[in-house]
């Protein structure tokens, strides 16, 4: 018998619950009927994702008195468009949803910042919950209430903090992921315990396989403890003004390495906060913050659960120093021309380091970009 | 020497204030300096206010180090869009805006709705500033929160709860402000005297011509009075879960009355506030609620001030029994089949009506379709 672990994001009237654990896309209808008031339910997913997961869904729900919509989109990053959103907006209208009625997002991260964006603006906000299909959504965008669909201009740079009535966690739906977004995921998972529990890396050190291998008690394991980093840093800074950017250790690299890509799809997101996180931690040990010893920790952990370290991530993407430095600039988390970015005192012991020195971390750039990768 | 009056609308971190007096648009520079860190500014405004105003918001700015930018957009209701909006957004972001940077609204209600809901959405919410130039605006659509822009299916579908960080009201703007205008927003000045503020209406019945001359000192008073009675209600009740609905004053008949005319602007909404305002003191006292004193009191302050009641409104957009309760019917603030409306005891006794008896409705609606409108 495996357990079902519950948990809160603790936000005043906008607290809410979150469920992890086997089966729970079989006990939808029960979860969503203590929680909500809702007539009217539209669940929004994409065609991947239905193939797999939609009839389960769908079951649960049937006979529960609810007047239940589908609408399925193509799965990719295109579809966190404004002309999704408007077209998703206008069919709920159409059927004339309302502020009581409720949206569930099945899917991954692209679903899940599409849905919560519909719901945030439908007649000024209804109600939604998160349904995430993906290790990396379950561990990281269901939980915190950021919404965003993507421009011209680029990613993510219009949306809303808007926070679901519920997330349920379903860890059976993993059994269809691929491994390499298993991986993805696991990065984003290795990130709360690099920023501030030292135990739960030693944890890992110890059970990544378990993880890998999609042992459900590993699995409730480690997104219930991530869930639960998240939900405290998001309880104590809701809209990101101070300690939630400890959330971004890695990602200021991993971005730049992403922006190089062109986001075509040959690294996943993941797999260059992977990266990013390790160059975080070879960064810091320039600057005399972090012991080499705990760098070496970290890459022997990154090498033994199969994920991509810079120069894996540089012989895919290509680059040199000067583009990845042009791309930290325009980083969205600086501010007044400085460059901002988490730094690490050894693992555990993330911080936020503002204006760090340019030259250094040119210097940085130059030397990776310079080395072989036959470390 | 005419006072500056200040007030508040308490939303614990959402707080912010309101400035009321002449002269406010040439001291713009110092009240934002003193409230908000930003670098940059950029001033969302209408050809029509542009013409009047802009140049005093500009002569403000001067010199005072912002980096200023000016969008014009063509003036009325079609601005509202999706698509004005994406363009508005997307001008921001070329030129890099950025979460401390802030959005001035200088215009009515249009303006001021739209601006909103960029800024809410502009990297997930950047600073904005309200400076309203019609009296509708200063004394009810600057404060509050409320953002939206108009969709296929309706008007005000989609947007947002976003506060602004301050709300600036120049009595001076009112200077250039047509007088079928002025009587418009009066309208909303009445409402919250009506829903629970007697002595004002009292106070309103004696100097309602100073307000209509535009004297400065009147419209201090008013602009002043009524942020003040939106503020208590908004901030007892950010997101109208319950007591803002009164707010709604004789708005489920105004809007069925603009929905007949298309919003073709033949008659203004405020002037629909007004005939809807005497249309639920009517049913009111057809349902043994409120005081036939009270309705011809009503009834006879509306015709001094030029406001029209039902039979103007008839008039000009025609309409039957049928096509107002269709209407009234559809209005967002219903609820499971039921029609809510906001009813009255009396002047300054205002309540909310759930699940009003629909027969009473109609047999009260066919009797002014069917009266002469010679009373």
């Amino acid at each position: 018998m495996h357990n079902i672990q519950s948990l809160s994001v603790d936000l005043a009237e906008r607290s809410y619950p979150i469920h992890i654990g086997p089966g729970l896309l079989t006990k939808t209808a029960e979860l969503i009927t203590d929680t909500l008031n809702s007539q009217k339910l539209a669940i929004i997913t994409d065609e991947t994702v239905a193939k797999y997961h939609l009839h389960t869904l769908l079951d649960s729900l049937n006979g529960s008195g609810f007047d239940v919509e589908t609408i399925i989109l193509p799965p990719g990053e295109a579809t966190k468009s404004i002309d999704v959103w408007q077209s998703v907006l206008e069919t709920l209208l159409a059927r004339n949803f309302s502020r009581d009625d409720t949206l569930i997002a099945l899917g991954g991260g692209v679903i899940g910042d599409l849905t919560g964006f519909v719901a945030s603006v439908l007649k000024r906000g209804c109600q939604f919950v998160q349904i995430p299909t993906t290790l990396l959504a379950q561990v990281d965008s269901s939980v915190g209430g950021k919404t965003a669909i993507n421009v011209p201009a680029g990613k993510n740079l219009v949306g809303c903090f808007y926070q679901p009535k519920l997330v349920l966690i379903d860890t059976d739906v993993l059994e269809t992921l691929p491994g390499r977004e298993m991986g993805a995921g696991y990065a984003e998972v290795l990130k709360y315990a690099l920023i501030d529990r030292p135990d739960f890396f030693n944890w890992l050190e110890t059970n990544a396989q378990n993880v890998l291998d999609k042992d459900t008690d590993a699995l409730t394991h480690i997104i219930a403890t991530s869930c639960q980093a998240k939900a405290d840093i998001v309880g104590a800074d809701e809209r990101e003004h101070g300690v939630r950017a400890l959330l971004n250790l890695g990602h200021s690299f991993a971005h730049a390495l992403e922006g190089i890509g062109g986001y075509d799809g040959r690294i996943l997101h993941g797999e260059a906060v992977s990266a990013g996180m390790l160059m975080a931690f070879e960064f810091s040990n320039r600057l005399d913050l972090c012991s080499m010893q705990d760098v070496e920790r970290l890459r022997a952990h990154i090498r033994a659960c199969g994920l991509p370290d810079f120069n894996a991530v540089r012989k895919c993407v290509g680059g040199d120093p000067q583009t990845v430095f042009r791309f930290m600039q325009r980083d969205k988390k600086n501010s007044e021309g400085h460059i901002n970015l988490v730094l690490t005192r050894g693992i555990g012991k993330a911080f936020i380091a503002k204006n760090v020195n340019q030259n250094d971390l040119m210097t940085y750039l130059k030397a990776i970009y310079k080395s072989k990768g036959d470390k």
